[in-house]
């Protein structure tokens, strides 16, 4: 089972990666671009075929080491 | 119009950044994980409100600026 997992700053949370992203888009001659964040996407492949035991380690994986949870939130799906 | 885009290394480019994930996650206790692979994952937000205008729009933010086409690939999705 494939697990694709985002991790994203939290609103509020300076994101200089995104701004600088922003800055550049525009120094490019793309107008009407606000608000850049940027991410990451982790994809996991996993041994696991149970949907719920699969999703628990996913969380875990999460809380315990992929995402900064004082300023991180997550999300993830499972492909099957 | 919100565009969410995801940049990921094309199959057979090495993700040394991957590989630690996996290596970590392993000594974490955590089984059966194989093949992590991280990506990039990008919020903008658009002025544009046409749905054909502003997915040329990313397309073309991706071909100059946010993906190297040499060793990612892009996808992106529309919020309206």
């Amino acid at each position: 089972m494939k697990a694709l997992i985002k991790i994203t700053l939290k609103n509020g949370v300076l994101d200089p990666q995104g701004k600088a992203i922003e800055g550049t888009l525009n120094s490019l001659g793309f107008s009407g671009v606000n608000d850049v964040r940027q991410g990451k996407l982790i994809e996991v492949d996993l041994d696991e075929t149970e949907r719920q035991a699969a999703e628990d380690m996913v969380e875990r994986m999460c809380e315990e080491l992929l995402a900064n949870t004082v300023i991180e939130d997550y999300s993830f799906e499972l492909l099957a």
